[in-house]
């Protein structure tokens, strides 16, 4: 995924806005410009199937798809296996003797309690430097007459956007050419120019925590939060619910005595509810149902963006999921330039493991409560901070399971969390 | 459109958020709860047509569409015919002697400068009363085990969303049966039970002045904002395209001769811009093509949102227009509850004719200068401070046309404007 970020944002880059004639590698080592990126990845687990007795595994993968972890990790064999441990759940972090990740980008990571056999986050950072045909700066150029101004900043979006979607359509053709199944979550962020881009597909998270206060950089994407989008799709493309669902909500599962009666429904316009007469096709099963964590789309997913998960088809049917689900991502952007930030402001982005049991206020607690115990200058301070983040996700193993201080549960999935400290040292300039 | 949302609010009042056995008549006496509803309408001028020799006039007019001024203006046959005149343009208040609207509710009106024949605008405003079955009051019910919770501000919503749906088939019926065509944006402001709901599709705006400032209560609906949805729509349903347009945006007209090219584009999932090839197709009309005031879906209409309109189609073809525009508004709910308000909180509802030449800010700057020249408890000064909005953006007649004191072209359309207090003399208790 980051290959395909990183190769459209340097092919624009690299193009300066303009049409190039042919395209360039993105690996060309003369530096005009570096956008960092900093992307976990989070393979969504499939969902269980009735009838196929559990998730269905991959047939055949390629040796370039094993498993392996973050290579700025720098494990060892030994290391790796260690970090493979569902029973010691250790915390992985870069070594802090090695070369640090740029601007002193904190890093840590966590395996599950046992739900799956490795760790299915997957993160990725890198500088790229690539070389500039023209000068390229933040001011966009003029428009002509009668064409559409288009900025700087809408290319940058649009580069990214386009990667999303790119990298679907690999993993598309992968799917048909190599039988490799599965799909994952993606949240990217891309530095460049003096701004952050943060991309979000899925159910990880970006909060950025600016003098204590949370700036939300991602929202979620839920069957709740899309319920429009997605009932507007079963609407106009009927045959997508295949005679099996209904693109209407109801507050609750229509009963078949109740035909004739009237009961409060929101369709694809409807922000509110009102009344309707139940009719036959009302009966079927609703296309977004449940609540909260159990929220799904026809009765399968419980995340609506993603890349990949071609294969993927309702319980029991042969109707594909995948046009409910989409690859497009929402791009967020943050102009560094315009507030002065102290080293213990920072962007944070945690895969669901994080979320799941940690809340951005608690997170904000965390940033104030660790960074204050270190010098500013301190580089290592934000890996501290990755780390405690991670550790207060995890918990502690007790009572036959990992628990939080408090006493609940601490999340039994991976855990991935990057701190990126918006003016600390070694920050961009 | 009023008595449909009163019906559609009253029904649901009446019936406590629960189903009733039988639909309730909205006009029952007993008052237990009162709604006031405050909606200006201004029909949609129809597009010019190429080949038509300009707008397309309704066949057929029943007595009932004839041409009428809001009931609450009093106007005596005389007063209707100065109204009526595109010459003097005489800003028309109700009487300050006879009742006043509720809460001493503002307004003022004033006819186009000719390019129609009649004041297209109307406005009504009406206190309903209606008998409830049941205690109606703000706290949701206990939603039952695994039902979602439908809470009593998202059944009016509902109520309303409905109201602006039966109304839309309702004028496509007359429309087959009476041939009466053409179709109008509509603002609807509903109170209850301390909220105030303010639903709008079309041009018209909506904004609360709040302590000087300016707090948005509806947005705009035009091919620009609402591009994703149109494209959607377009892509999801190409048959509405009907080979004549694409839905893929670019800055400017592509050119046959830039076949195979690259250019930049954006779909409907895009907010950026990214590069494609130029195929074939690429070559037809944009769907969505022009900027600001000269944008327009299929080169036709400029606002997305209304009723009626069920015969419009694009120049020069049988395409319909009017899966693009849709009934639906958006409706936005403000607790009157949640701040205390003074008598110079208003809001301030006005038709596009004001909002063509008055800034948000111009709006706040002349309530502000209006009502500070009047005694907080004149319960006139509401009707002062519509009459200098609409005066404002008429201007005065010079060089052979209406300009305003910077000499700019005042608006030659029909102004309509509601100033609706909600701290002041005689306001929601």
């Amino acid at each position: 995924m980051l290959n395909r970020v990183r190769s459209a944002v340097a092919h624009l880059v690299s193009s300066g806005g303009a049409p190039p004639s042919r395209p360039k590698s993105p690996d060309l080592p003369n530096a005009t410009s570096a956008p960092p990126a900093a992307p976990p990845q989070a393979p969504r687990s499939p969902p269980a199937r009735a009838g196929s007795g559990g998730a269905a595994p991959a047939r055949t993968v390629e040796a370039r798809a094993s498993f392996s972890r973050p290579t700025f990790l720098q494990l060892s064999p030994g290391g790796l296996r260690r970090a493979d441990d569902h029973a010691g759940r250790a915390v992985q972090s870069p070594p802090d003797t090695g070369r640090r990740l740029p601007w002193s980008t904190g890093y840590a990571e966590v395996i599950n309690a046992g739900k799956s056999r490795h760790n299915e986050d997957q993160a990725c950072c890198e500088v790229v430097y690539v070389e500039g045909r023209r000068s390229v700066s933040g001011a966009p150029r003029e428009p002509s007459r009668g064409q559409k101004e288009v900025t700087h900043e809408s290319l940058v979006v649009g580069a990214i956007e386009n990667a999303f979607q790119l990298m679907d359509g690999q993993m598309a053709r992968e799917r048909r050419g190599q039988q490799v199944e599965g799909g994952c979550c993606a949240l990217v962020v891309v530095y460049l120019l003096g701004k952050v881009y943060v991309a979000n597909a899925g159910d990880s998270r970006a909060i950025i925590v600016r003098n204590g206060e949370v700036i939300p950089m991602s929202r979620e994407f839920t069957p709740e939060t899309e319920r429009q989008r997605l009932q507007l799709l079963g609407f106009l493309k009927p045959e997508l619910l295949g005679g099996e669902f209904t693109h209407l909500e109801f507050p609750r599962r229509v009963q078949p005595k109740e035909l004739g009666q009237r009961m409060l429904y929101r369709d694809q316009n409807m922000t509110g509810w009102a009344y309707k007469k139940i009719e036959l096709e009302d009966l079927r099963f609703p296309l977004v149902c449940g609540e909260g964590k159990k929220a799904r789309v026809m009765a399968t997913i419980g995340v609506t963006r993603g890349l990949g998960d071609h294969n993927l088809r309702v319980c029991s049917s042969t109707l594909p999921i995948k046009p409910f689900l989409s690859c497009f991502p929402e791009v967020r952007v943050y102009d560094l330039t315009q507030y002065e930030h102290c080293p213990d402001d920072v962007l944070v982005l945690g895969t669901d493991g994080l979320w799941d049991v940690t809340s951005d206020c608690e997170v904000a607690a965390t940033v104030d409560r660790v960074l204050s115990a270190y010098e500013p200058n301190d580089p290592s301070r934000y890996t501290a901070l990755a780390q405690a983040l991670v550790l207060g996700a995890r918990g502690t193993p007790r009572d036959r399971g990992w628990r939080l201080p408090n006493n609940k549960l601490g999340s039994g999935d991976d855990i991935s969390v990057f701190v990126i400290p918006l003016g600390g040292p070694g920050s961009y300039s």
